[in-house]
């Protein structure tokens, strides 16, 4: 039978990104198109015992519904970390844990988008938040980034043009797809600019703590003038993503309705889950931990830039990130990247495009590589693969 | 500030369920408002063990992203079980694992409701669910209900008066609130009307399994001639609601853009709770665990039973569920339910008020009482407390 979805089901003929991790997803390729963590480094054997300790001494509980908002220890220990590590100025009511930054981005953005209100966001920016922005019909406006992310001048002149603007979403640090990081004057512009036009700030911060290099830069968050900023961030990328574990900082008005839609959306965020991240975040070193995690994706991607630098053709262009997990690739001369793809495939080599990243005018010859999942043979042999594939295009 | 909230937002005015579950909330009263599972019944030993084999045997697998459809694994022994206890027929690819039955509603909702798109729903039906409904801007046109769940005559009646509706909601086995269920022919009689008004039926079944008295009926799901139904089920009242799991077995084209709106949602359902879930279903036997939710929730029922029969004023009246976790009681002489619960709270007793169970008129002095979740003695004494206060109001 044939089914009448709604306007707000996407045209799966456009599932670009479906069939790029299908096709990457070939045991024969190398593939830098993921954005997984490094699994050897999640800390099993002490989330085994924090899960032993949670069963033994509050296992009816944690097996049980919980509020909406989330479990109280695990939000006051959200609370501390906002305030000592990201000088966040929050109580315990401006948290709520979410069932990752993906239900963040959805939640937020189903409160506040009207279909044709306009969202603005980076240009290139994460591909499943422009999915979650045209699932509710917003009219998304892109917004030029320079090596130092959003162009914040260019963000006054895009909210000149348009007043109404009820969302701006940015990734300050370590971008994603671009790996870019807006230093501390841009963040305070956009804080104010949030305040001076009335238009509510999505800072998403899945990768923030994955500083390998420079220094930490307070969030737009720290600047928020007078709660035009709602901060998300999560456990994904410091301790686990199969634990579909997130929250958000916020004005507590907004927080308090932000707990109605969520309990639409699954009445709460695995309950089990909560308790087991409250209990290891108790009896071990977060920060440690999350140096150790550091320390491997700074000598992956490190060798990754050296192998760009050293292989690919003279012309082509990459960015230097400070964390996060990926690097932006541009390749000149006008080339299409779905033809760079397949011809990469070709070759046993696989990236995401350009392409589903940007919401609008599409920069030619552009694409995302992973490092975080990649140990140094993969990296080694697949940037080569990689550079006989540009070279060809290149030389066509 | 003041948010400038979507269309979508509730007016939290009207949070009378927020404002009821308060007062229940209160130490001093018995409250058979909530509708939480027995958790003295958790098999929390046998999940513990669970939990320890799969950080022992899948830690790194069970902490990383996975595939939005859910655990390969969970997803057949919840395909099995369908086959053998629903006698549904389907494969693998029928059935996504959902974060709980209230986000499989959510996603079913956005992907079908356009706004003003008429949703069928009984009267009464799940609060939740209607909130969901009109977060989508559905038109919800309520269809009567008698001992034996919604009238299908009705409901032939309405689809002819709204030919164009989009979705019909119903709880066939032990309803929330009504505890009633649809016996066989009336399900037949729904698959066969969606099929031919061309509209889909959304089955919500969490408490089919929990049957404690009569013989089972086979879901509408198993009528379906074409595709029409969407199964929906949950671990919430078999398993432990703290791990937010749930499913839904519906035709493959569903499934297919069901699981590109799931990725939006909120990319997948906790991963570690999918692999505690399915170790614990392969090495436990599921249906002696259920046997012991049985027995125990028939004699909390039973005995509630007893107690209102023996206590309450001649004329009220009450549903005879033969499962789930709720009863429904109607008071005589055109009550206001409200004054009743203000009444009650005053004698230190609490239920949850028929109102917002109503998707349009409300049928004065309705209400739900839980009993999954209550010792015999507050059984005893809650009922008599409350036996007094309608006695009252019934005298007023």
């Amino acid at each position: 039978m044939d089914f009448q979805f709604s306007k707000r089901v996407p045209n799966l003929n456009n599932d670009v990104v479906g069939e790029i991790l299908k096709v990457a997803g070939d045991p024969d390729i190398i593939s830098f198109a993921g954005g997984l963590p490094a699994p050897e480094l999640f800390p099993v054997k002490q989330m085994q015992k924090a899960a032993n300790e949670v069963f033994e001494h509050d296992g009816q509980d944690a097996l049980q519904y919980t509020a909406s908002i989330g479990n109280p220890k695990l939000r006051s220990l959200v609370k501390n970390r906002m305030q000592t590590h990201k000088h966040i100025s929050c109580d315990v009511n401006n948290v709520c844990i979410t069932t990752g930054s993906e239900q963040s981005i959805d939640l937020i953005a189903k409160m506040m988008v009207n279909p044709g209100d306009v969202v603005l966001v980076e240009k290139p920016t994460y591909l499943c938040a422009l999915d979650v922005f045209r699932s509710y019909g917003a009219k998304i406006i892109g917004v030029d980034m320079d090596d130092d992310g959003m162009k914040v001048d260019t963000l006054a002149d895009t909210l000149e043009k348009y007043p109404e603007a009820k969302l701006i979403y940015t990734i300050p640090n370590f971008q994603n797809p671009t790996g870019r990081t807006m230093p501390a004057n841009r963040r305070e512009k956009v804080a104010n600019l949030a305040s001076q036009y009335d238009v509510i700030v999505m800072e998403d911060d899945p990768y923030g703590e994955i500083r390998y290099s420079g220094k930490a830069i307070n969030p737009i968050k720290h600047f928020d003038p007078d709660g035009h900023v709602i901060y998300m961030s999560t456990f994904s990328k410091i301790l686990a993503p199969g634990m579909r574990l997130g929250w958000i900082v916020a004005d507590k008005k907004f927080v308090d309705m932000f707990v109605v839609m969520k309990q639409s959306a699954d009445l709460h965020s695995d309950n089990l889950s909560q308790y087991i991240i409250a209990r290891f975040m108790e009896e071990n070193d977060l920060d440690a931990h999350i140096q150790k995690i550091r320390d491997v994706y700074y000598s992956r991607a490190s060798m990754m830039i050296k192998e760009i630098d050293e292989q690919f053709p003279k012309g082509v262009k990459h960015s230097n990130p400070e964390g996060g997990m990926f690097i932006w690739v541009e390749v000149p001369g006008n080339i299409n990247t779905m033809d760079l793809f397949n011809t990469c495939v070709e070759h046993n080599v696989a990236f995401v495009p350009g392409e589903p990243f940007y919401p609008d005018d599409v920069i030619p010859g552009t694409f995302r590589v992973n490092f975080s999942n990649m140990n140094d043979n993969q990296i080694h042999e697949g940037i080569r693969r990689m550079a006989v594939a540009i070279d060809e295009m290149m030389n066509k």
